[in-house]
């Protein structure tokens, strides 16, 4: 269990395969058009984590990262997926689809509450506990600290866990087919928020 | 050009054809599984609108309306498709899509304002006024006054014509893929709808 850091893109030959991909990312801020891409976090499961840092004025190539986040053949494994579709779509210019999203899944079978923060289901349903408390630092800057980097690989590192678990239950509350649709729309919805309906829902009656 | 009610269902032989079919629906409210399906109003845009009635204990069995609703080669336009999709779901049990929503197609390109409502879009789009004095009106009594066919049925009038304009603006402003993939997911949220999502904003961060 490793945590890699690495300037701009994948190296060649890293995670290669087929299996599902957990990924995340961070920002400067909530603005995407703003806000640029400083990191982006993604794991097989097979227990090491890669994070990609872009600098300031990256152009943000990747070949290695955005061939594999655009494969048609691997889900992609997210918390709150619309926000970082945005970040992918807008900055590494691919669409990160099929996905699953941990939160979508959390607010149609976890009825009984309405946290369905990354913290929360880690804690309910594996048992550990994750600290959030780098999440609003400054992920631009010229070197990531230690603890910068460790809650980096952590955000991606239970998502499989998750996946699994929330499978299940889906397919426990016969629910499963409204996810998938809920699924299918979010690289829709995360383009909405690109084009500029961040805020409201679109699907409101007014 | 004729308004026709009808009691249960579409007579044989009518509004057969491959046009778009324009579709609102009359409840007793706006809490779908509670308010209860009283009309439903239907148009090839030819001029005729047909009302279609159903009674206090109607089992909604309504073969022909259900053929045609459910027919995948014609495009059923709504007004706010959302709400009608769940009642025709939940009553007749019919996906009526595919589906134009003009409420979904203002938003994406009349941006520079927010009102949307099918009052206002006739009036902007076409120079046409249109009454919304039956809107809140007892749909469930057993005969419909002069006043409530007069609307319902003009509540289908229109849809032709701003589909047609939408379309064209939508073009226009480069959002006719946004849009379809809108339209696409109407069904699975109108189903959320009756599911027990009906104010939450599924894709919302909180
Ligand atoms: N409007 C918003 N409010 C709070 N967090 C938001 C947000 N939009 C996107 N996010 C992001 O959503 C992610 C998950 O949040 P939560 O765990 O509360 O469900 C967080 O990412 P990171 O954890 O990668 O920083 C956070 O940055
Ligand atoms: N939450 C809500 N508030 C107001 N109207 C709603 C609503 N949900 C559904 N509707 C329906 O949305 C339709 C279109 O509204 P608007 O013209 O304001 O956009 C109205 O149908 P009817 O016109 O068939 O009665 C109304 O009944």
């Amino acid at each position: 269990m490793s945590v890699f850091l690495h300037e701009e893109d994948l190296p060649d030959g890293v995670l290669e395969g087929t299996s599902a991909l957990a990924v995340d990312t961070e920002t400067m801020g909530l603005n995407t058009l703003r806000d640029r891409l400083c990191l982006l976090q993604i794991s097989d499961g097979g227990g090491d984590e890669h994070l990609i840092r872009f600098g300031p004025g990256s152009n943000y190539a990747a070949p290695n990262l955005r061939r594999i986040l655009g494969d048609p053949n691997r889900l992609k494994l997210f918390h709150f997926a619309r926000f970082d579709l945005a970040a992918i779509e807008h900055y590494l210019k691919v669409t990160a689809a099929p996905l699953f999203c941990t939160k979508i899944a959390s607010r149609l079978t976890r009825t009984f509450t309405d946290r369905h923060g990354l913290k929360e289901l880690v804690k309910e349903l594996l048992g550990t506990d994750i600290s959030k408390q780098q999440q609003s630092s400054d992920w631009g800057g010229p070197v990531l600290s230690e603890a910068q980097k460790d809650y980096a690989a952590s955000d991606v590192r239970f998502l499989h866990r998750l996946h699994a678990e929330f499978v299940i239950r889906l397919e426990r509350e016969g629910r499963s087919e409204i996810a998938q649709a809920c699924f299918d729309f979010l690289p829709h919805r995360a383009r909405l928020d690109l084009m500029g309906w961040p805020e409201d829902d679109i699907f409101a009656h007014s």
